[in-house]
């Protein structure tokens, strides 16, 4: 019989911070590079095409002694129910005796550790002096993108708010923006110094935009955080120096670019087998604009300087993030941890 | 936020009787005959060849309403640090919501499992008059498998016990046999009418035997239950009429019973590519004593009568059990469901 631990979403807010989030990913994707993990196949299954489907994607990592899985189940009619429509569960082992650790509801996470990912994306890839971030879409993803950001780009001081679909939506989401960013900031009990981000909030420029042919051209950063398969942004709209990290496209079909943007830019993915399969780089591809060998390389060979990322400032760099489980195992792990060392979360015999 | 059920291996045994668990082994068969369930690829990772490794074996059964999985890891040396060598985890999620249901040990349910499904294999397969079994192997599933059998073979009355390595150990094992029985029997809270069992087990004829050949000769029904990679029975041992339940071959390179005893049996299997890959049917057909055509069919074919199983008290009959996810799953619906309504177990919020 072994103790392990069960975390609720509640349990999770009370000790997952986006500053450490952001840490974690960055050392996932060094270990992806330097192959000390594994990624173990993806199992898919569509219970109803269109309504209803599941996934468990699972792996390893040797250097935090961990191995695990995540399943996360999709049931679309579920809200009707007031159901959440998503249901994320990850479980974590010990790689030294394969003993279980804990359960881990996955859905905040999985929304930190994809704020994280894109903003590291950004930090390697971005001018240094990049002001204005250009934010599509302001769904669930929104707020943890614009945090992330505010924590790894110095000089960061406008946001500019698009909604694709919904104008009304992009004037509401900015002028709650800067409340909900110091809620965010304040969810975990346990308090980081953030006076730095306070400040850059409350200082912070933030406004909706309609046209956005012309918010792509003040933009320094474009993060594009969707579900659209059609491209949102036209090649002729952006400046030189511009950076996008793409974090909507996760699965066949799913476009936020033109893929006349790839044939400027410099590109950089996650992973590579997953950004050809699904990720943005999927249609520039098929399209025909690009072919495979315009990847210049994995994020986590930037980082480890093994790769250029940005060579002028006048570089268009493009980030495809299309989330690996290794994310979700490692930062589950630093959940885990911290809980114990604050005796949060419910101990239970296995 | 959902309420799911951690049951650890007390607490299945509070529930899980090997009479119901033979009913919902069956009835798993069934489905699968039916093709009303849905195996999911295996993924299977290496540790440290030899010395540590993990499974994750998952599938749906819409019959049921569940789907979910089984990881299993196994750590050789885990023993020297009072650690169990294999831990085993199985977790389930409704497919009405994809909301989890439960975290359930996985050990004792595999164990009783796994004896349910020879037990079903000699209850279809044997000759309805079988008096004498041989139990090939002392090891954790003897038990399991001498009380399944003697659950649904109604004229059982002489259990002979052999270990291929250690005479004494056989001898030990039948000494207990009558006691150790009884205890399975009586492991779960929730009673279950058992009387008849009882005076069976109370009038069986217990011995351990030292001559596999002669023992061979003398069984109706022989169940090998090893981790061996070598044949322990030979064709010329056997008499018309015998029943075998092979159950120890569950990966590459194992097997129990010579393959030229194949070629003179009508054989069975509880999935056609697992025993082919990894069961005791594997080795015969490598080393050409047979084709894939020697197999008649799965046992759930049998069950519902699609296909011949024994036809005279001449034939001799295989059933080859691999063992398959989806037994698991069902027998983990069957222990949450039990624990739910006697409220056992620990209710954690996810």
């Amino acid at each position: 019989m072994t103790q392990i631990r069960v975390l609720n979403q509640a349990m999770v807010k009370e000790v997952l911070s986006l500053k450490e989030t952001i840490q974690t990913v960055e050392d996932v994707y060094r270990g992806k590079a330097n192959e000390t993990s594994t990624l173990w196949p993806m199992i898919f299954y569509e219970f109803d095409p269109g309504k209803a489907d599941m996934d468990i994607k699972s792996g390893y990592m040797k250097e935090l002694g961990i191995y695990g899985l995540k399943l996360v189940s999709w049931y679309g009619s579920n809200p009707q129910q007031q159901l959440p429509a998503l249901f994320g569960t990850t479980m974590l082992f010990d790689d030294q005796t394969g003993a279980p650790l804990g359960i881990v509801d996955a859905e905040y996470i999985t929304g930190m550790r994809t704020g994280a990912a894109a903003a590291i994306g950004s930090k390697y890839l971005a001018r240094a002096d990049s002001e204005t971030l250009l934010m599509v879409g302001t769904g669930h993803q929104a707020l943890f993108q614009l945090l992330s950001h505010l924590l790894v780009i110095p000089n960061l001081k406008q946001l500019l708010i698009y909604n694709p679909l919904a104008q009304e939506q992009a004037a509401a989401f900015a002028a709650n923006c800067k409340e909900q960013l110091l809620h965010l900031l304040d969810q975990p009990k346990i308090k980081e110094d953030q006076i730095e981000v306070r400040e850059k909030i409350a200082q912070l420029q933030i406004r909706a935009v309609e046209d956005i042919a012309s918010a792509t051209g003040e933009a320094d950063i474009v993060v594009t955080a969707t579900p659209s398969k059609q491209p949102l942004i036209q090649a002729d709209w952006v400046k030189p120096g511009t950076h996008f990290s793409c974090v909507g496209a996760d699965m066949s079909g799913k476009q936020e670019i033109d893929g006349a943007i790839f044939q400027q830019a410099r590109l950089f993915v996650d992973d590579r087998n997953q950004a050809i399969a699904v990720g943005e780089t999927e249609q520039p591809i098929k399209q025909g604009f690009i072919n495979e060998t315009a990847i210049q390389g994995e994020i986590g060979e930037v980082i480890l300087g093994r790769v250029a990322g940005r060579i002028s400032n006048e570089d268009i760099t493009i980030y495809d993030t299309t989330g690996i489980a290794l994310q979700d195992l490692a930062v589950t792990k630093q959940v885990l941890d911290a809980a114990k060392k604050n005796e949060i979360g419910q101990v239970v015999d296995l």
